[in-house]
């Protein structure tokens, strides 16, 4: 017998397309869900995003993991209808389309909620149900940018950069399946759904952190400073012989613990960085010297002699390297999906870690339609015959 | 009467410090639940980050509002055994010390779950509490260097960048958010407790997205590649004449539009533009066509023409115009706390919006200890004598 999941027994309708909405429900997926997801005919665009390998996108299998597909054509009354039957016996509906849409296809709110009080129902967009954005398109570039995350992030030189992976998405996808679990625990207290609005540049601002606090204190907006800290020193990257190293040393028993350690007790002993906040100030000095010695011997070399004397220090990884990580495999961090069609497909694990409860993870993403019938059978008691007819009506696929 | 809130009745023992614990519980104080937060003699270490203002840190008041301050002395057997009784009482225990540190002081898994078996146990630490890099120590730019981040952000130069945000604490808070969450609901129906072990290094990893699928299908790992995206074109910033604007036209349609809107129809007749993967091929150079001609207009200038056709556009906000942005100030995202000491401190609200449940946040952040005396008499039954005598003892403060 398998482990339980800490959500075993809960089931989601997702309406969500492309990333910020198949975030929040691969979530709900990994902690033992069932996520039926509801792609038109086509399916979802993210299916068709590269790089494609045997016709099918890697980038739709990293974030749809655990799910099952069907196929409903929401422009067909009848397919609304069977919507609105497993919206009846859902826990949660997702879905991220721009504000107004899926009324339009019949799955609005107002419509799900008369067939079932209990759900439910959370909606992320780029700038959420209300306020004078809200019919505005947004991607994830756009919502860094105006989420004010771009503005304090780059080198020195103040150049705006835009975070590597998709925040802009994710950090809404997060803030949306924190949500939905607090709203469920509402509804099963008072047996009344929820409504919930997530809006993608909120969910950044709410992430911008002190940046508003020192904003606040200066009357300056902070601007992008490279890899360190705007208040501790030495906090950053440094080159090293062959890469980076990391170097966060927070207090000054650190500091003198570095300087003893890499061989240079003169810093240690140089009355310009003598405080943390006297390195603050004179940092450019001080990265001037400790990139001058750090230069000298590889990454691996540094790490093994700070962290024999427990100074806090670490390297740059790329992809390579989290795939080859002793310590990411040891926490069931890097797994190895059978991906139909793709053969066994490399993606992270869930970060929640629970001891008793599974997190390893084994179902891929579905093909398209792939669990049509299944979940029509399973979930509305249909019967072969009555879904042989909607396929051939071009209701479902 | 004022409107519920979604936690509403939850009871959180807060020993957490710095950032990734206290984002964790701010959330969770956002959302309704009484936050008691457990300080030691001192205090949380973050009541010393600048900027200063009036002797108080804007740095721990921009994390911990809505929070209860109790300061209990942990190396003292009578303030374990008070933390325990506490612990009797919540639904969840949440902390971030490194792995061990919360055992030494009397608190640990064990001591409470005898106490209260049906508790959610929340640790987040930087490597987890299992595998070989479990006792290193953990800061932001250490987890957003060994987790990938900062490998696949920056410049095309291939400069690895920090995110100007600490995003290493505030993923795996978000993680450790949803991890209580789901955690609860399965005690509810169970009503035995869980164990919950967060990895910040993990959670980095799990954001990671198509940046590990994309190393699957090619085995390269991908690098840094500034403000662009790696498979839509047109989609970064653009210089304007007076700073940055954002394009992102993900099609076809959009790209003609983009070209006859800015006064540019050669762009969209041009060869090497003819679909998307050809823009993504020629990057370089339409990136050089769009530059000249956006950066003859000012960034307010082009979004309004832009917005008024349905080309996704935007502006890279600093924290100045996220201080005044109107949607922000509609959707209440932009919030004055009457901070004692500091007067109104300006903070970001929270992004989760459900109607009928109340998202105006009126609490600030605690001074060191206020909450003493009225957590022990309220939660515990203490009565002011017995208070004073553990004042006088040094147990509490």
């Amino acid at each position: 017998m398998s482990l339980p999941r800490l959500l075993d027994g809960l089931l989601v309708l997702d309406f969500t397309r492309v990333l910020a909405g198949p975030f929040c429900t691969m979530i709900l997926a990994d902690l033992g869900a069932r996520v039926v997801k509801v792609e038109p005919p086509g399916g979802d665009e993210a299916r068709h995003y590269g790089p494609m390998v045997s016709e099918r996108s890697t980038y739709f299998a990293s974030v749809n993991r655990g799910k099952e597909s069907i196929c409903l054509n929401l422009k067909d009354p009848r397919a609304q209808a069977l919507a609105l039957r497993l919206a009846e016996r859902a826990d949660v509906l997702v879905e991220n389309f721009r504000p107004g849409t899926l009324e339009r296809l019949g799955v609005g709110y107002e419509r799900v909620v008369a067939c079932n009080p209990r759900i439910v129902y959370a909606s992320v967009s780029g700038f959420g149900q209300t306020g004078p954005y809200r019919d505005r398109g947004a991607y994830d570039v756009i919502i860094q940018a105006m989420g004010g995350l771009m503005g304090i992030t780059g080198p020195e030189t103040g150049e705006p950069t835009r975070v590597g992976t998709s925040v802009g998405d994710i950090i809404p996808a997060l803030y949306t399946t924190v949500a939905i679990l607090a709203a469920l625990r509402q509804r099963d207290t008072t047996g009344q759904g929820v409504r919930l609005d997530i809006g993608m540049m909120d969910a950044v601002v709410a992430i911008t952190e002190n940046a508003m606090a020192r904003y606040w204190a200066s009357r300056t907006s902070p601007r992008p400073i490279g890899n360190r800290h705007p208040a501790i020193t030495p906090f950053s990257t440094y080159p090293s012989a062959d890469g980076y190293v990391v170097v966060a040393a927070g207090n000054n028993t650190l500091w003198q613990r570095l300087c003893q350690t890499i061989g240079r007790p003169d810093l240690a002993d140089d009355r310009r960085f003598a405080t943390n906040d006297l390195r603050t100030v004179h940092v450019d000095d001080l990265t001037r010297e400790l990139s001058a010695t750090l230069s000298t011997r590889t990454t691996d070399e540094w790490i093994e002699v700070l962290l024999a004397v427990g100074v806090p220090c670490g390297r740059v990884n790329m992809m390579a390297d989290l795939a080859t990580d002793p310590h990411l495999h040891a926490r069931n961090m890097i797994v190895e999906l059978e991906q139909p069609g793709l053969g066994p497909f490399l993606t992270p694990g869930t970060p929640i870690k629970a001891p008793g409860f599974d997190d390893i993870l084994t179902r891929p993403s579905p093909e398209f339609a792939q669990h049509t019938s299944s979940v029509l059978r399973e979930v509305l008691g249909l019967d072969e015959a009555d879904i042989a007819g909607l396929r051939a009506a071009r209701v479902v696929e």
